[in-house]
This record gives structure tokens, C-alpha cells and sequence, in this order.
């Protein structure tokens, strides 16, 4: 039986699909691997997303726990303070983008942001199926260059954590289990919808 | 009645949404508003996407179609190859980025990669609804900069359009309208998916 946080959905002013406002991200994972069908449906969702002249530059290094010495190596490359919950999660990725477009060599000025749309899509297929995901920002750049000789016109990015949430209750590291605790907030639409003055709302959110 | 151009729908080698499946970037829009709120609905599912440290660097401003002046203006922002089919669609979005953290001043890493979740978001909200999103990276950066009064610590980014696909053979441009026809491709996973050799493909991709 998989756990859910009901805490920790989502309170909309409209009415969102339940896999988006059901996404939170956990520091309480409970240590099960990710089945693989489960996880080669998370990746194909992935690979549909939308990119800048369908470049895909998104590329994912991917470490099941099921393989202790990949896992061990992927968790590595993270921030101490990231491993310290992460290790708990059945899938971890390490992803990178391609710098440049492969049909004219030119800079992609949205590498990043286009591999933020294949991780949403990732993280919204995983949320339809039970799982759970935890992207971060706290990644040893250096440290995944060297480890996976990423080649030049490659650059780290961001690391995914794919598993099973756990109730927070029964995570032993009390610190990291009260940020699992209490609502999500999100700023308000007027806040960051504008119209035609920047900093002023749309008429459609006032 | 809204057209379905079933030709876009993914040919996914592993189950996904039909969310993700059925979310293609049309270039035939035709021409209606998007509803009020339908509209809130897309911008509420990108408020609730996950952040760096809930940053939440992501700024739209909005501009709907049922007011004129407004769109042309945001309209006038795209590189013109974008606005010959950008004009027919109900709501055009510019984005930008805060580029610090607002809790310590410090660079954000990945203010677009974030912008990219939650405008993925949102493109699933939509395609949920019955609409189409499409969006771009041609856009006049420095003209929105400019346009709209773009403070310091913030920059452009990509465009977003929302709104009805059409049939393309109603399209009155036949270069764009062929765009929307034939299969959308992808890379095969194994072609981004790596274990712990960049470039090799992850055992549960083989």
C-alpha cells in the first residue's frame, strides 16, 4: 500500500488535475526500488516533451538501487545534505544538456529550460503512477564531469529522485521529516501574472 | 466541436498519459479565446510546479486576444516567423525569470529550467482541457526588455501560445500548415538514457 501525504496536496484557487496538485516533493522515501515498467513509462514521458526545434537536449544518467554500486555512485554526486534523504529513493538520475543545436552547432539558449519541461513530464507521468519525485538543484557538478567523463558541449544540470514517499513519521532523521509536514504555498497569480506594466496583474487573475 | 489532429499523437514505445500522448505544438490555431476559466486553470497548474528552494522564479505576462491592443503588442514581441501563425491563437504568454534567489540574493542556477516545469505544467493543464500550447524561444528578448519595462534582476525568456489547433487544412499558409502534418519523432531512449558511461545506454533502456 503506498502512502500518501494529503497534507501536502495541493490547496488550488482553480481547478488543476489531480496528478499536478497531488505532486509534492518528499524527503521521506521508504527504500523500495522502482519497477521497470514503472520507470520506462516516467523516461517515454520524458521523451515526448516539447523542445526548441525538437533538439531534446536533454540526456539522463540513470542509477537504480536495485544496482548498489551504480546507486552508489549516482548518490555521490549530490550535495551531502541531499544525500542524506536521497538515499532512500529507488531511482536517482543525474541529467546534463546538450549546449548546442546538432543541426547548425549554434548555442540552445534554452537547453535547461527545455530539459525542465521533460523532467515536469517525467515527474507528472511518475505522480499518475504512485511514485514520487524530488528534483534538485544540489548536484557536484564537477564531481558528475569527472565521474561519467561528460564530454565537452555537455553540461551537468539537475538530479532526479524517483520512489515511494514514506509518512514522514517513521523517517529517522526528525529534521528532514517536519519539511515533509505542513501545507505547500505557492504565490498567489496576481503576484507573478502580469499585464501590459511588469509587476502589475493581468486582468485576468485580479 | 474541437479538432483532434490524431496524426500527432505519440507513438510511445511505453505507456503514458494521455496528457502527454495527445500534446503536440500545432502551428494551425483558429482563432477562438481561450475561456477565462480554462485560462486560470493553465496558470494555477504552473503556480503549483516544484522549484529550487520554492523559488518559483517563473513571471508570465498574459496577454488574451479579446483585448487587441494588448496582443499585438505581446504579438509584436515574437520573431515574425512565429507571429505569422501566433496571431490566430487565444492567449499569448512572454516569460521571464527572476535570476536571484529572493531569500539570500544569490544566483539561481536554474530559473529557466524551473520556468520550463512550470510552463510544462501548464501545457498539461491544458491539453487536459481541450486546448493546445505552443510554445517558442523566438522571441525578441531585448524588444520585450524594452516593451514592457523588464527590471533589472529579471530577463525574457520564451513565448507561450494557447489556444484551439485547427485543422491545418484550413490553414491559409501551406508551409506552416504542413508542419502539422505526419508523425512527431523522438530520439529512442537508449540514445539519451545512460548507465555509468555517458553515452550508453542504462540496462533498463537496452
Amino acid at each position: 500500500m503506498n502512502y500518501k501525504n494529503t497534507e501536502k496536496v495541493a490547496r488550488p484557487d482553480h481547478d488543476i488535475l489531480p496528478v499536478i496538485a497531488d505532486r509534492y516533493s518528499p524527503y521521506a522515501f521508504d527504500g523500495r526500488p522502482v519497477e521497470r515498467a514503472k520507470l520506462l513509462s516516467c523516461l517515454e514521458a520524458a521523451r515526448w516533451a516539447a523542445s526548441s526545434f525538437n533538439e531534446q537536449p536533454w540526456r539522463y544518467i540513470l542509477a537504480e538501487r536495485t544496482d548498489e554500486a551504480a546507486f552508489a555512485t549516482a548518490l555521490s554526486c549530490l550535495l551531502e545534505a541531499n544525500q542524506a534523504w536521497a538515499q532512500h529513493a529507488g531511482v536517482l538520475i543525474l541529467t546534463a544538456v546538450k549546449r548546442t543545436f546538432t543541426r547548425n552547432d549554434k548555442p540552445n539558449r534554452v537547453a535547461e529550460h527545455d530539459l525542465g519541461i521533460a523532467s515536469a513530464n517525467l515527474t507528472t507521468q511518475a505522480t499518475a503512477l504512485g511514485l514520487a519525485v524530488h528534483q534538485m538543484a544540489g548536484v557536484e557538478l564537477q564531481k558528475v564531469r569527472l565521474t561519467y567523463k561528460i564530454p565537452e558541449g555537455f553540461d551537468p544540470s539537475t538530479a532526479i529522485a524517483i520512489g515511494y514517499a514514506a509518512d514522514p513519521d517513521t523517517f529517522d532523521n526528525a529534521d528532514l521529516a517536519s519539511r515533509d509536514k505542513g501545507p505547500r504555498s505557492r504565490n498567489p497569480l496576481p503576484e507573478w501574472v502580469f499585464g501590459e506594466k511588469f509587476g502589475s496583474p493581468a486582468d485576468a487573475v485580479k
